[in-house]
């Protein structure tokens, strides 16, 4: 029996549970074939199907955007986009247009001195390989206020009611600005004292349980990267340098001082050795805002020019970026049974990628200001590379985006982390990226393009807390483990 | 000769300069004088006139909208807004739309030790009182991209070209989100280590001048409170407590340590001892954005329903909230010396308070969470009242909106701050506030309505740096004088 962690502040109950896979309710192992098991239970036929053909959706007469029959859920409309900088000058595209804010929400509980996340195995249609680790709770506005008559998302009320629990964490992020308008969610974790019921498909979990099942490709879901993303830690304080990894009386992971995860969490505090400040990183970032102003321009589905239907698909005419299409989901285990959804389908899979470098001692992580239409103040900061790894573009590295080629041929001890990840597959179709995590050599100085800047871990979080990180980037950063 | 103070950080340096009002150019009352004189040189002629006469502007056919012939500066369209909640669940409104990033900059310079800011004395059409104190360049992009075929704004280029100058302040700050819908400014301080010519209307002020001019009604222009507000101070190092006000060898006030200003700097260091975590504040205002999600939904200027035309002005019909007008100005001293343009008039004065209190001895200031259809993200942290003062109103307290009556009603002894403010005469005709700081008896609790929450000094400047806290907030910060 281990002392509770509670008169530890949350940055550092966190990092504990962080640093361990000691679960009294399930090794990883184990927590692998439950995941498994329930993949075979909860399956999911999808199939595409014409548009004309689905059920609650229809092209709005007026416009062509299709749209749901309540008016709820999302809309997917047109845009007609214009800038005034960078090689691309106007574009139309198609965009998911959803402002309702919904709620990925996880439960955690304190069992034993440690922090335990309820974690779920759900399927979405959009999956490319089954069964995922989700947050305790997805779920759309339009979801708990009852549009689709299905049953109410479990456990829904521990954070719509705040005497069930604490908030430990409480932010509103923004997901793909690419594809999406306005998507947001409340990311939030509460803490619960008493009793949680733990229902078929849930389970407890370590977070850092959950940072090992970040190195299995397609299993943790982007929702529940989102959350992770934004759990806060704070420096460690070193008291004895051990040269393994071993534990201590409270089970937890001592790390090594020189692992990487131990310099990440070195890394938090940069006490002023950040090569800017953080009115420098703030000027930098209004800088870009002012310089790249967009308009951007609704327009009906119909009126898009250069995207059209083809094989009921919508997709742009040269075959690049994504398309829209609709399928029909048979599902035994859901609130729905059974339901026709659009989904949007990249054409290519894409390599997201953060390069870390020490400089004066302290990490560094590469940021990028990336511009994108439905970004909430169109510019907002992104990895170090995220670029589509088409056949034809990997063909052709004069056409690769700045560092494309660092990323891709970095040495295998250069690699910090590498793995396939999915997006949301509620709303993306088998849609995959390869998330690395590169080191650079401190010793080489790369002259940097516009737009780009090295900030520490500690002024990445900040900008994270505050909304400033778009979703790839806080992606990546959930799937760095502390161990 | 005093020794330079560029060995000290930026918010040491400016708090020296807050912390004085002496100036080797120019004392204040010969600032007063200066202001004075230029007001009988710069005179503007404002002539209420038909929208239908109104050069360069023009009702667009298809909606009734109000747009410049270049598409250019601003356009006043209308809204139809549906809360689901709050007592007014649906109305119709015209705004503004303003979609480009104008500068509001101020050019900074050392001056044997201190740093002097470089205002104008300018004239806007809408002022109440003639010539305002403003900042060194307001430019919206049009005027700077000289699509008036103006002269192009003096010093404009201190702030483009970043080899001239250092940045010491650069935020994306909104402004009216009741009347504005996305108008954003950058509020930007340089520093100019080179000569600096200064051009007629223009001079030198120390930041306690500035605060100092704050106490006389409409000098200070309202561009100028947003800039300054951005400025960011830190917790002062108290080595000898004084009993009065005298000045060290630096030339500056100690201050009091009993003074409100003392208090005030006292309390940016607030050393974990606020009432709520930032967590808990960040939390609060999360709660309040995925509960008030309003619907706006762009219409035509002439679809507005409860309001229309009358005698040359665009109105509501129960004649409230603000009207729409045109004018036409002449004026001699200005990049364009003879245009029309609209103006909105408010129909009432309004009341702009905050309240303090000393909260387990750290001064804390009541924020509101305020929803307007113009904010950047519907919700933003507002001062504790804020109200129109009509007659109508005033005679029925029932009416009155949570606070008003503390806020009228308070003692002499309890105000820190009471004086009449404009908001910006380029926008609005006559739009005055009665701006109030009113500290309240610590031992007094009060019941807090849902949407108010006490929050620090630092915990305030901290949502204004990311741009969380709306435009009467930061100008009645702006306020505040520190001696």
């Amino acid at each position: 029996m281990i002392s509770s962690s509670k008169n530890l502040c949350k940055e550092d109950r966190f990092r504990r549970s962080a640093l361990t896979e000691s679960n009294l309710f399930q090794s990883t192992a184990a927590a692998l074939e439950w995941l498994e098991e329930r993949g075979s239970v909860n399956q999911l036929v999808v199939d595409h199907i014409p548009f004309e053909e689905m059920r609650e959706w229809s092209f709005e007469p007026e416009t062509g955007d299709i749209v749901h029959r309540t008016g709820k859920f999302f809309r997917v409309h047109g845009l007609r986009v214009s800038a005034d900088s960078g090689s691309l000058r106007e574009w139309d595209q198609p965009i998911i247009d959803q402002p309702e804010i919904g709620i990925l929400g996880i439960v955690a509980r304190e069992f034993d001195g440690q922090l335990l996340f309820l974690m779920q195995a759900k399927l979405e249609p959009g999956n490319p390989a089954g069964v995922q680790l989700t947050p305790t709770v997805q779920a759309t506005r339009s979801n708990y206020t009852q549009v689709h008559q299905g049953a109410r998302p479990k456990y829904l009320d521990y954070f719509l009611n705040r005497e069930k629990s604490t908030v430990l964490v409480d932010q509103l992020q923004f997901e793909q600005g690419s594809t999406f308008l306005r998507k947001r969610n409340r990311n939030i974790i509460v803490e619960v004292d008493a009793d949680v019921p733990v229902e078929e498909d849930f389970r407890w979990f370590t977070l850092g349980q959950i940072k090992q099942l970040l190195s299995v490709p397609n299993l943790v879901s982007m929702d529940a990267r989102t959350v992770v993303s934004c759990i806060p830690f704070r420096e460690r304080t070193w008291q004895r340098p051990t040269n393994g990894v071993s534990r201590n009386g409270d089970g937890e992971h001592e790390g090594e001082l020189g692992s990487f995860g131990g310099r990440l969490l070195a890394s938090l505090g940069d006490g002023g050795r950040s090569l800017h400040s953080d009115d420098a990183i703030q000027s930098w970032l209004t800088e870009l805002k002012c310089r790249y102003q967009l308009s951007v321009k609704r327009v009906g589905l119909r009126e898009l020019q250069a995207w059209g239907h083809r094989e009921h698909r919508i997709g742009h005419e040269a075959g690049r970026y994504f398309h829209v299409m609709g399928v029909r989901v048979k599902a035994r285990n859901r609130e729905v049974l059974n339901w026709d959804q659009p989904l949007v389908q990249p054409t290519e899979k894409g390599l997201i990628a953060f390069f870390v470098k020490e400089i004066d001692g302290v990490l560094h992580f590469l940021a990028q200001g990336k511009v994108e239409p439905g970004n909430p103040d169109v510019v907002a900061v992104g990895p170090s590379v995220h670029c589509v790894l088409s056949q034809e573009s990997l063909s052709d590295p004069g056409s690769w985006s700045p560092f494309t080629e660092v990323a891709l041929e970095a040495p295998p001890e250069a690699i910090r982390y590498s793995c396939i990840q999915s997006e949301e597959g509620g709303r993306f179709y088998h849609a995959e990226n390869e998330y690395r995590v590169v080191e650079l050599d401190p010793s080489e100085g790369e002259r940097l393009p516009d737009g780009y800047v090295w900030v520490t871990l500690r002024q990445l979080t900040e900008l994270l807390r505050h909304g400033l990180l778009n979703v790839e980037a806080r992606s990546l950063l959930a799937c760095l483990s502390l161990i």
